[in-house]
């Protein structure tokens, strides 16, 4: 019992948070028992069903249409109280899964730890705090982690869309010790630099690890373009697996000196080269210019970031994918990756497969990439999952 | 230009087979102009929209509510004629993606060859023909496969649960060559020897391989539980990536044999058990036992074999998920397989999830497995999708 104060459900409204979910929407509240007006943005309170039954303690952040979030189903607690043992759990996830200590080390809602994501580079931690009601504990998080880590430095990069959206502030700080801009990394045995002060998100992008071992099979001494490159994540390792060439293209000069400086880390510059442009208009360009690839790798940012952009998304997803199957070479290997969260993994697919029919290929689905340990999805909370990466081969 | 006969569909009906599927319904052919009843099983036509405009060629199956299936869309020829060319386009995928020569060379619709499976153990096929109207090639089926692969042997193993629905007598023959009783196989780097006369469907399933390869992280210096292990495909290699016991559980005394066979031949007989029963029944006596297992893995067959069993079938998956969740010890890792195709992925995921509430554990997916190179999915025929391996882990 923590006397903190309490959150009433209006009748039937708790059985989603029965069922595992840990949302709770400003409209299933109770506001004649407990307004949401008397409460601030990070409070913690104990969320009760219309019977009184505790569901467990959230925090709340009473302006949005997500009002409250649990970090502790079932149980009544402070969040500071939590950290200890979620984080202790999040990290025994990943000690699992992983022998190298590069991961995210907390996704959010997954780990029981609404709005924090933190990624690891061995001794140094990237943090963002994706909303006010997370942000309440910075202090509390970094005290947490530190006694749990014991980490060289943890640097704060709150400066998310989500955050924009919800009126706060950007920031970036070093919140602990000392944090280069440049952390080192290793993927499927690949070494990388990743800019984690300027880069995008927190420098990195672990999500694809399991897509990009993946890619092993098909781009040994093949000719491989890598589009929305980035820092070369994929291009990189595809050059690692034995590409006898890779293309990477991003529109960020900045990102191109990452690939030159992360092909240079592997002894790789020989076969990696750089494309700097706009990805549909460089694409353009190269299959006027009559390029083919035996493997094209699409990795493009959310185009879809609201539900009602899912039309206009779709039909971006086309348009890049049909430029990437038309720059393939006959038996190519497409790899056609989303991280929109409001496009299903069958969306995706119809969305090459009408792609294919345009450009006059015939594709077959060989593989399917998704989150792994790192990035676990909540199976009662289905916007936990985001990530989807699909190999075709054109037959 | 063959001369072959020509099957027209409604006005309309050709939008499906426009966007790239493959299969005509019963209901969506012409029958004033060309009436099924004019077909025999097998019989090649010419497949035309109602406005004249060829789609492709397909065999027929008249009594069947899919009467049409296309071989070669957008094309006019005869199905023996095609099979060189399907054949070899199956062979260079597989061969692309896998570097021994152990995988299904042939997956049915996905391949242009409906009806159509061939498994490869290196100079051995086994062969299923799954419908009436392949059935009739099957002399040109062979000599195909005899042309581009000259195998030792090609085993038929015509007794599918399809084929009796549509009143097809079972048939296993050697139909070349000679096939010993067990062929040798690899998978991810394990041996296996499969009874390829005798066993499940053709002696082996290949389709799990990708899954099984990411036990590697999870079964290393544990104990582990394989339900319904048939000869070991999970357990062995389980055993072989460093798991300190694997429990083999199958109903056949003769899977168990395989089992201890196979555990022999990579030198693994010392930390491989076996025991014999009924899935859910054994489980249910594990439990009592108060035996705990690291990892639990299910690879159920079918529990949905049509799709007005999903409910029933549902109920299935989710009782025996209960129990592989409560043979967990703390943080550990349930692998839940189905190859069930009126199941889909987010079924699977919500039966776990409800197993997971009603045993009092909270999971999370950390992983997902899916069809590979060797069971390439058509994207435009969601029916060519099966597979689904899910990895939890509870926290």
């Amino acid at each position: 019992m923590t006397g903190q104060p309490e959150l009433f459900l209006r009748k039937g409204a708790e059985r989603r948070l029965r069922s595992g979910h840990l949302w709770v929407y400003s409209n299933e509240v109770d506001s004649a028992r407990s307004p949401l007006a008397s409460f601030s943005a990070g409070d913690c309170a104990s969320v009760r069903a219309s019977n009184g039954a505790l569901l467990g303690s959230a925090y709340l952040e009473p302006n949005n249409l997500i009002c409250a979030r649990l970090y502790a189903p079932g149980r009544e607690t402070d969040l500071p109280d939590t950290l200890h043992e979620s984080l202790s759990t999040a990290l025994a996830g990943r000690e699992l899964a992983f022998e190298r200590p590069f991961y995210r080390l907390v996704y959010g809602d997954s780990d029981l730890l609404p709005g924090l994501v933190v990624d690891r580079f061995d001794r140094y931690l990237v943090v963002q705090l994706n909303n006010a009601g997370i942000e309440r504990y910075e202090n509390a998080v970094v005290a947490a982690l530190v006694d749990l880590l014991a980490p060289d430095g943890i640097l704060l990069r709150a400066d998310s869309r989500n955050r924009r959206e919800q009126g706060l502030e950007d920031r970036i700080a070093v919140v602990h010790g000392e944090v280069p801009e440049q952390l080192a990394l290793e993927e499927n045995g690949v070494r990388f630099q990743a800019p984690v002060h300027a880069g995008q998100k927190t420098g990195w992008f672990y999500d694809h690890r399991l897509a990009r071992a993946r890619l092993a099979p098909y781009v040994a001494g093949r000719d491989v373009l890598d589009v929305y490159s980035y820092i070369g994540g994929w291009g990189i390792q595809a050059a690692a697996f034995g590409a006898t060439a890779v293309c990477c293209l991003d529109s960020s000069a900045a990102a191109l000196d990452g690939v030159e400086a992360n092909a240079r880390l592997n002894g790789l510059q020989d076969r990696v080269s750089t494309l700097q442009g706009n990805a549909a208009e460089a694409m353009e360009v190269l299959l006027e210019e009559g390029r083919r690839f035996d493997v094209v790798i699409l990795d493009p940012p959310a185009f879809i970031q609201r539900k009602r952009d899912i039309k206009k998304g779709i039909k971006a997803y086309q348009r890049i994918n049909g430029l990437g199957l038309k720059l393939l070479a006959p038996g190519g290997v497409l790899v056609s990756g989303s991280c929109s969260m409001h496009l299903t993994r069958a969306d995706l697919l119809a969305a090459v497969q009408a792609a294919a029919v345009r450009a006059g290929r015939q594709v077959r689905l060989i593989e399917q990439g998704a989150q792994g340990a790192d990035h676990p999805i909540h199976p009662a909370i289905p916007e936990t999952e985001y990530l989807k990466a699909l190999f075709f081969r054109v037959v």
